[in-house]
Protein backbone atom coordinates (compact mmCIF):
# COMPACT_ATOMS: atom_id res chain seq x y z
CA UNK A 1 0.00 0.00 0.00
CA UNK A 2 1.21 3.55 -0.70
CA UNK A 3 2.52 5.13 2.30
CA UNK A 4 0.53 7.84 2.34
CA UNK A 5 -2.61 6.16 1.93
CA UNK A 6 -0.94 3.95 4.96
CA UNK A 7 -0.86 6.94 7.05
CA UNK A 8 -4.22 8.42 6.28
CA UNK A 9 -5.95 4.39 7.30
CA UNK A 10 -3.85 4.79 10.36
CA UNK A 11 -4.45 7.65 11.86
CA UNK A 12 -8.37 8.13 10.36
CA UNK A 13 -8.73 4.74 12.29
CA UNK A 14 -7.62 5.98 15.32
CA UNK A 15 -9.29 9.27 15.04
CA UNK A 16 -13.11 7.35 13.85
CA UNK A 17 -12.10 5.65 17.04
CA UNK A 18 -11.71 8.55 19.31
CA UNK A 19 -14.44 10.81 17.46
CA UNK A 20 -16.58 8.51 15.82
CA UNK A 21 -17.98 9.07 12.39
CA UNK A 22 -19.99 12.32 11.94
CA UNK A 23 -17.39 14.46 14.06
CA UNK A 24 -15.24 13.35 11.85
CA UNK A 25 -14.27 15.69 9.14
CA UNK A 26 -11.74 15.15 6.43
CA UNK A 27 -9.94 18.21 7.36
CA UNK A 28 -9.04 16.90 10.82
CA UNK A 29 -7.70 13.99 9.39
CA UNK A 30 -5.56 16.15 6.98
CA UNK A 31 -4.73 18.50 9.77
CA UNK A 32 -3.11 15.23 11.51
CA UNK A 33 -1.16 13.82 8.75
CA UNK A 34 -0.10 16.79 6.86
CA UNK A 35 -1.73 15.21 3.74
CA UNK A 36 -2.91 18.10 1.30
CA UNK A 37 -6.59 17.23 0.15
CA UNK A 38 -5.94 16.29 -3.57
CA UNK A 39 -4.25 13.29 -2.15
CA UNK A 40 -6.49 12.08 0.29
CA UNK A 41 -9.06 12.31 -2.48
CA UNK A 42 -6.46 10.34 -4.82
CA UNK A 43 -6.89 7.44 -2.70
CA UNK A 44 -10.18 7.60 -1.28
CA UNK A 45 -13.21 8.53 -2.88
CA UNK A 46 -14.69 10.48 0.48
CA UNK A 47 -14.71 10.23 3.77
CA UNK A 48 -17.46 6.80 4.09
CA UNK A 49 -14.58 5.59 1.50
CA UNK A 50 -11.92 6.13 3.96
CA UNK A 51 -14.01 4.68 7.20
CA UNK A 52 -15.38 1.53 5.64
CA UNK A 53 -11.48 0.69 4.63
CA UNK A 54 -10.51 2.13 8.23
CA UNK A 55 -12.94 -1.23 9.01
CA UNK A 56 -11.10 -3.32 7.05
CA UNK A 57 -8.17 -2.56 8.32
CA UNK A 58 -8.85 -2.67 11.63
CA UNK A 59 -11.03 -6.51 11.00
CA UNK A 60 -7.57 -8.01 9.32
CA UNK A 61 -5.84 -7.30 12.81
CA UNK A 62 -8.52 -8.94 14.65
CA UNK A 63 -8.26 -11.99 12.34
CA UNK A 64 -4.30 -11.65 12.43
CA UNK A 65 -5.01 -12.12 16.34
CA UNK A 66 -7.16 -14.90 15.68
CA UNK A 67 -4.73 -16.83 13.69
CA UNK A 68 -2.12 -16.61 15.99
CA UNK A 69 -4.15 -17.22 19.09
CA UNK A 70 -6.89 -19.96 17.72
CA UNK A 71 -4.29 -21.52 15.83
CA UNK A 72 -4.03 -25.57 17.08
CA UNK A 73 -1.26 -26.23 19.26
CA UNK A 74 -1.03 -28.09 23.05
CA UNK A 75 -3.23 -25.22 24.95
CA UNK A 76 -6.57 -26.05 25.24
CA UNK A 77 -9.13 -24.68 22.69
CA UNK A 78 -11.22 -22.74 25.16
CA UNK A 79 -7.41 -21.09 26.38
CA UNK A 80 -6.70 -19.94 23.15
CA UNK A 81 -10.38 -18.21 22.87
CA UNK A 82 -9.21 -16.62 26.26
CA UNK A 83 -5.67 -15.35 24.63
CA UNK A 84 -7.65 -13.86 22.21
CA UNK A 85 -9.70 -11.70 24.02
CA UNK A 86 -6.33 -11.10 26.24
CA UNK A 87 -4.31 -9.63 23.23
CA UNK A 88 -7.59 -7.64 22.58
CA UNK A 89 -7.34 -6.09 25.98
CA UNK A 90 -3.47 -5.42 25.07
CA UNK A 91 -4.35 -3.60 21.94
CA UNK A 92 -7.16 -1.56 23.70
CA UNK A 93 -4.22 -0.50 26.52
CA UNK A 94 -2.45 0.90 24.20
CA UNK A 95 -5.19 3.08 22.84
CA UNK A 96 -5.88 4.22 26.42
CA UNK A 97 -8.83 1.57 26.70
CA UNK A 98 -11.15 3.43 24.19
CA UNK A 99 -13.04 0.05 23.58
CA UNK A 100 -13.56 -1.18 20.15
CA UNK A 101 -13.86 0.41 16.62
CA UNK A 102 -16.72 -2.05 15.68
CA UNK A 103 -18.90 -1.47 18.65
CA UNK A 104 -18.16 2.37 18.36
CA UNK A 105 -19.01 2.93 14.81
CA UNK A 106 -21.82 0.30 14.99
CA UNK A 107 -23.76 2.37 17.56
CA UNK A 108 -23.18 4.97 16.18
CA UNK A 109 -24.43 4.15 12.72
CA UNK A 110 -26.22 1.68 12.52
CA UNK A 111 -29.53 3.20 13.53
CA UNK A 112 -29.48 5.09 10.48
CA UNK A 113 -27.04 3.82 7.72
CA UNK A 114 -27.54 0.32 6.13
CA UNK A 115 -24.19 0.24 4.60
CA UNK A 116 -22.39 1.05 8.11
CA UNK A 117 -25.27 -1.40 9.88
CA UNK A 118 -24.35 -4.60 6.75
CA UNK A 119 -20.89 -3.66 7.38
CA UNK A 120 -20.48 -4.11 10.83
CA UNK A 121 -22.50 -6.92 11.24
CA UNK A 122 -20.31 -9.07 8.66
CA UNK A 123 -17.29 -7.69 10.60
CA UNK A 124 -18.53 -8.85 14.14
CA UNK A 125 -19.98 -12.01 12.89
CA UNK A 126 -17.37 -13.60 10.90
CA UNK A 127 -15.19 -12.89 14.22
CA UNK A 128 -17.69 -14.82 15.78
CA UNK A 129 -17.68 -17.72 13.49
CA UNK A 130 -13.51 -17.69 14.08
CA UNK A 131 -14.58 -18.54 17.76
CA UNK A 132 -16.97 -20.88 16.85
CA UNK A 133 -14.86 -23.19 15.36
CA UNK A 134 -12.24 -23.25 18.28
CA UNK A 135 -15.54 -24.32 20.56
CA UNK A 136 -15.97 -26.67 18.31
CA UNK A 137 -12.49 -28.28 19.61
CA UNK A 138 -13.39 -27.40 22.59
CA UNK A 139 -16.44 -29.35 22.35
CA UNK A 140 -14.96 -32.44 21.04
CA UNK A 141 -12.87 -32.63 23.06
CA UNK A 142 -14.79 -32.63 26.16
CA UNK A 143 -13.93 -29.41 27.52
CA UNK A 144 -17.72 -27.63 26.75
CA UNK A 145 -20.55 -29.76 27.38
CA UNK A 146 -21.81 -32.28 24.09
CA UNK A 147 -25.33 -30.44 23.79
CA UNK A 148 -23.84 -26.73 24.16
CA UNK A 149 -24.18 -24.50 20.59
CA UNK A 150 -21.24 -23.63 19.74
CA UNK A 151 -22.24 -20.47 17.10
CA UNK A 152 -24.45 -19.32 19.32
CA UNK A 153 -21.60 -19.17 22.41
CA UNK A 154 -19.31 -17.40 19.98
CA UNK A 155 -22.09 -15.19 19.59
CA UNK A 156 -22.79 -15.03 23.60
CA UNK A 157 -18.94 -14.28 23.91
CA UNK A 158 -18.29 -11.76 21.54
CA UNK A 159 -21.41 -9.78 22.24
CA UNK A 160 -20.17 -9.43 26.11
CA UNK A 161 -17.08 -8.45 25.10
CA UNK A 162 -18.06 -5.69 22.88
CA UNK A 163 -20.29 -4.64 25.93
CA UNK A 164 -17.22 -4.68 28.31
CA UNK A 165 -15.23 -2.76 25.52
CA UNK A 166 -17.87 -0.08 25.66
CA UNK A 167 -18.02 0.00 29.46
CA UNK A 168 -14.22 -0.27 29.69
CA UNK A 169 -14.89 3.26 27.10
CA UNK A 170 -16.79 5.11 29.51
CA UNK A 171 -14.73 4.04 32.73
CA UNK A 172 -11.10 4.42 30.69
CA UNK A 173 -10.18 1.37 32.29
CA UNK A 174 -9.40 -2.35 31.62
CA UNK A 175 -11.95 -3.53 34.54
CA UNK A 176 -14.46 -4.44 33.14
CA UNK A 177 -12.19 -6.63 30.29
CA UNK A 178 -10.71 -8.21 33.18
CA UNK A 179 -14.12 -9.07 34.81
CA UNK A 180 -15.00 -10.56 31.24
CA UNK A 181 -12.12 -12.72 30.74
CA UNK A 182 -12.22 -14.03 34.86
CA UNK A 183 -15.73 -14.79 34.43
CA UNK A 184 -16.13 -16.64 31.33
CA UNK A 185 -12.38 -18.20 31.28
CA UNK A 186 -11.85 -18.87 34.94
CA UNK A 187 -8.56 -20.16 33.82
CA UNK A 188 -5.66 -18.20 32.45
CA UNK A 189 -4.45 -18.58 28.51
CA UNK A 190 -0.94 -19.92 29.34
CA UNK A 191 -2.11 -22.60 31.87
CA UNK B 1 -43.54 19.41 32.48
CA UNK B 2 -44.73 22.02 29.34
CA UNK B 3 -46.82 19.44 26.74
CA UNK B 4 -43.93 21.28 23.84
CA UNK B 5 -40.93 20.46 26.49
CA UNK B 6 -42.65 16.83 26.65
CA UNK B 7 -42.47 16.63 22.99
CA UNK B 8 -39.47 18.01 22.22
CA UNK B 9 -37.50 15.15 24.64
CA UNK B 10 -39.67 12.65 23.31
CA UNK B 11 -38.86 12.64 19.99
CA UNK B 12 -35.76 14.57 20.83
CA UNK B 13 -35.18 11.32 22.21
CA UNK B 14 -36.11 8.96 19.46
CA UNK B 15 -34.16 10.42 17.00
CA UNK B 16 -30.85 10.73 19.45
CA UNK B 17 -31.48 6.92 19.59
CA UNK B 18 -32.00 6.71 15.34
CA UNK B 19 -29.60 9.06 14.28
CA UNK B 20 -26.67 9.63 17.19
CA UNK B 21 -25.75 12.98 18.69
CA UNK B 22 -23.48 14.45 16.03
CA UNK B 23 -25.77 13.23 13.17
CA UNK B 24 -28.84 15.10 14.41
CA UNK B 25 -29.63 18.77 14.11
CA UNK B 26 -31.85 21.40 15.59
CA UNK B 27 -33.34 21.89 12.70
CA UNK B 28 -34.23 18.46 12.09
CA UNK B 29 -36.30 18.19 15.49
CA UNK B 30 -38.34 21.28 14.52
CA UNK B 31 -38.90 19.50 11.25
CA UNK B 32 -40.20 16.63 12.69
CA UNK B 33 -42.45 18.20 15.68
CA UNK B 34 -43.68 21.14 14.08
CA UNK B 35 -42.12 23.51 17.14
CA UNK B 36 -40.80 26.61 16.24
CA UNK B 37 -37.11 27.60 16.61
CA UNK B 38 -37.63 29.86 19.61
CA UNK B 39 -39.69 28.09 21.43
CA UNK B 40 -36.91 25.10 21.66
CA UNK B 41 -34.48 27.58 22.93
CA UNK B 42 -36.99 28.66 25.46
CA UNK B 43 -36.85 25.21 26.69
CA UNK B 44 -33.34 24.06 26.39
CA UNK B 45 -30.33 26.14 26.52
CA UNK B 46 -28.59 23.86 23.65
CA UNK B 47 -28.47 20.55 21.69
CA UNK B 48 -26.34 18.80 24.35
CA UNK B 49 -28.95 20.26 26.86
CA UNK B 50 -31.80 18.51 25.05
CA UNK B 51 -29.73 15.61 24.64
CA UNK B 52 -28.79 15.57 28.57
CA UNK B 53 -32.27 16.21 29.27
CA UNK B 54 -33.56 12.84 26.87
CA UNK B 55 -30.58 10.61 28.54
CA UNK B 56 -32.39 11.88 32.60
CA UNK B 57 -35.98 10.79 31.05
CA UNK B 58 -34.80 7.54 29.44
CA UNK B 59 -32.66 6.50 33.05
CA UNK B 60 -35.82 7.69 34.81
CA UNK B 61 -38.11 5.20 32.38
CA UNK B 62 -35.35 2.80 33.06
CA UNK B 63 -35.63 3.06 37.14
CA UNK B 64 -39.38 3.18 36.93
CA UNK B 65 -39.03 -0.48 35.03
CA UNK B 66 -36.83 -1.05 37.94
CA UNK B 67 -39.16 -0.57 40.72
CA UNK B 68 -42.13 -2.03 39.24
CA UNK B 69 -39.92 -5.25 38.68
CA UNK B 70 -37.28 -5.40 41.21
CA UNK B 71 -39.46 -4.88 43.97
CA UNK B 72 -39.73 -7.67 46.44
CA UNK B 73 -42.90 -10.14 45.80
CA UNK B 74 -43.02 -13.70 46.05
CA UNK B 75 -41.07 -14.34 43.07
CA UNK B 76 -37.52 -15.17 43.15
CA UNK B 77 -35.11 -12.15 42.95
CA UNK B 78 -32.86 -13.43 40.34
CA UNK B 79 -36.43 -14.22 38.03
CA UNK B 80 -37.11 -10.22 39.23
CA UNK B 81 -33.71 -9.81 37.33
CA UNK B 82 -34.53 -11.39 34.61
CA UNK B 83 -38.34 -9.61 34.18
CA UNK B 84 -36.03 -6.54 34.41
CA UNK B 85 -34.30 -7.32 31.63
CA UNK B 86 -37.77 -8.77 29.64
CA UNK B 87 -39.51 -5.37 29.97
CA UNK B 88 -36.42 -3.51 28.14
CA UNK B 89 -36.66 -6.34 25.54
CA UNK B 90 -40.17 -5.33 24.96
CA UNK B 91 -38.95 -1.42 25.07
CA UNK B 92 -36.00 -2.56 22.03
CA UNK B 93 -39.18 -4.22 20.50
CA UNK B 94 -41.20 -0.94 20.16
CA UNK B 95 -38.32 0.73 19.05
CA UNK B 96 -37.88 -1.59 15.87
CA UNK B 97 -34.62 -2.91 17.68
CA UNK B 98 -32.40 -0.18 17.76
CA UNK B 99 -30.76 -1.18 21.26
CA UNK B 100 -30.06 1.12 24.17
CA UNK B 101 -29.88 5.15 23.98
CA UNK B 102 -27.31 4.45 26.99
CA UNK B 103 -24.88 2.54 24.84
CA UNK B 104 -25.35 4.22 21.50
CA UNK B 105 -24.44 7.98 22.78
CA UNK B 106 -21.96 6.17 25.12
CA UNK B 107 -20.05 4.56 22.24
CA UNK B 108 -20.76 7.31 19.96
CA UNK B 109 -19.18 10.54 22.28
CA UNK B 110 -17.43 9.19 25.37
CA UNK B 111 -14.02 8.83 23.02
CA UNK B 112 -14.19 12.50 23.18
CA UNK B 113 -16.78 14.05 25.36
CA UNK B 114 -16.34 14.34 29.00
CA UNK B 115 -19.39 15.49 29.68
CA UNK B 116 -21.00 12.43 27.92
CA UNK B 117 -18.63 9.89 29.31
CA UNK B 118 -19.11 10.87 33.12
CA UNK B 119 -22.92 11.41 32.51
CA UNK B 120 -23.54 7.93 30.77
CA UNK B 121 -21.36 5.49 33.05
CA UNK B 122 -23.11 7.18 35.82
CA UNK B 123 -26.47 6.42 34.61
CA UNK B 124 -24.94 2.54 33.41
CA UNK B 125 -23.49 2.83 36.60
CA UNK B 126 -26.70 3.63 38.88
CA UNK B 127 -28.89 0.83 36.98
CA UNK B 128 -25.97 -2.13 37.70
CA UNK B 129 -25.97 -0.98 41.69
CA UNK B 130 -30.08 -1.27 41.45
CA UNK B 131 -29.48 -4.79 40.37
CA UNK B 132 -26.77 -5.36 43.08
CA UNK B 133 -29.03 -5.31 45.29
CA UNK B 134 -31.71 -7.93 43.88
CA UNK B 135 -28.63 -10.25 43.87
CA UNK B 136 -27.56 -9.63 47.30
CA UNK B 137 -31.45 -10.84 48.28
CA UNK B 138 -30.71 -13.67 45.73
CA UNK B 139 -27.08 -14.74 47.64
CA UNK B 140 -28.92 -13.82 50.96
CA UNK B 141 -31.32 -16.75 50.21
CA UNK B 142 -28.97 -19.17 48.92
CA UNK B 143 -29.52 -18.74 45.20
CA UNK B 144 -26.44 -17.21 44.50
CA UNK B 145 -22.85 -19.17 46.16
CA UNK B 146 -22.43 -17.06 48.85
CA UNK B 147 -18.94 -15.90 47.90
CA UNK B 148 -20.30 -14.20 44.72
CA UNK B 149 -19.45 -10.51 44.45
CA UNK B 150 -22.72 -9.32 43.75
CA UNK B 151 -22.03 -5.77 42.46
CA UNK B 152 -19.11 -7.16 40.06
CA UNK B 153 -21.42 -9.94 38.77
CA UNK B 154 -24.53 -7.27 38.56
CA UNK B 155 -21.99 -5.17 36.02
CA UNK B 156 -20.98 -8.11 34.14
CA UNK B 157 -24.66 -8.41 33.66
CA UNK B 158 -25.43 -4.70 32.63
CA UNK B 159 -22.53 -4.97 30.24
CA UNK B 160 -23.06 -8.24 28.92
CA UNK B 161 -26.88 -6.89 27.88
CA UNK B 162 -25.25 -4.17 26.27
CA UNK B 163 -23.08 -6.17 24.09
CA UNK B 164 -26.23 -7.85 23.02
CA UNK B 165 -28.21 -4.48 22.68
CA UNK B 166 -25.61 -3.37 20.40
CA UNK B 167 -25.96 -7.07 18.29
CA UNK B 168 -29.70 -6.40 18.38
CA UNK B 169 -29.36 -3.03 16.52
CA UNK B 170 -26.95 -4.49 14.32
CA UNK B 171 -29.14 -7.30 13.45
CA UNK B 172 -32.35 -5.21 13.82
CA UNK B 173 -33.47 -8.81 15.50
CA UNK B 174 -34.49 -9.75 19.44
CA UNK B 175 -32.47 -12.98 18.88
CA UNK B 176 -29.62 -11.67 21.15
CA UNK B 177 -31.37 -10.58 23.67
CA UNK B 178 -33.11 -13.78 23.80
CA UNK B 179 -29.80 -15.60 23.97
CA UNK B 180 -28.40 -12.89 26.37
CA UNK B 181 -32.08 -14.10 28.93
CA UNK B 182 -31.70 -17.93 28.15
CA UNK B 183 -27.94 -18.23 29.12
CA UNK B 184 -27.62 -15.83 32.37
CA UNK B 185 -31.29 -16.42 33.87
CA UNK B 186 -32.47 -20.31 32.26
CA UNK B 187 -35.51 -20.37 33.80
CA UNK B 188 -38.51 -17.78 32.95
CA UNK B 189 -39.07 -14.71 35.13
CA UNK B 190 -42.80 -16.44 35.63
CA UNK B 191 -41.76 -18.99 37.27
Amino acid sequence: MHATKELLLEQGLAMLLERGYNDLGVQAILDRTGVPKGSFYHHFLSKEDMALQAVDRYLSFGHELLDQTLAPDDRPPLNRVRGFFEQMRELYSAEGYLGCLLGALGQELSGANEVFRTKIEACVASIARRIAICLEEARARGELPADVDCQRHADMLVNAWEGAALRSRLLRSPRPLNAFLEFYFPSPAGE
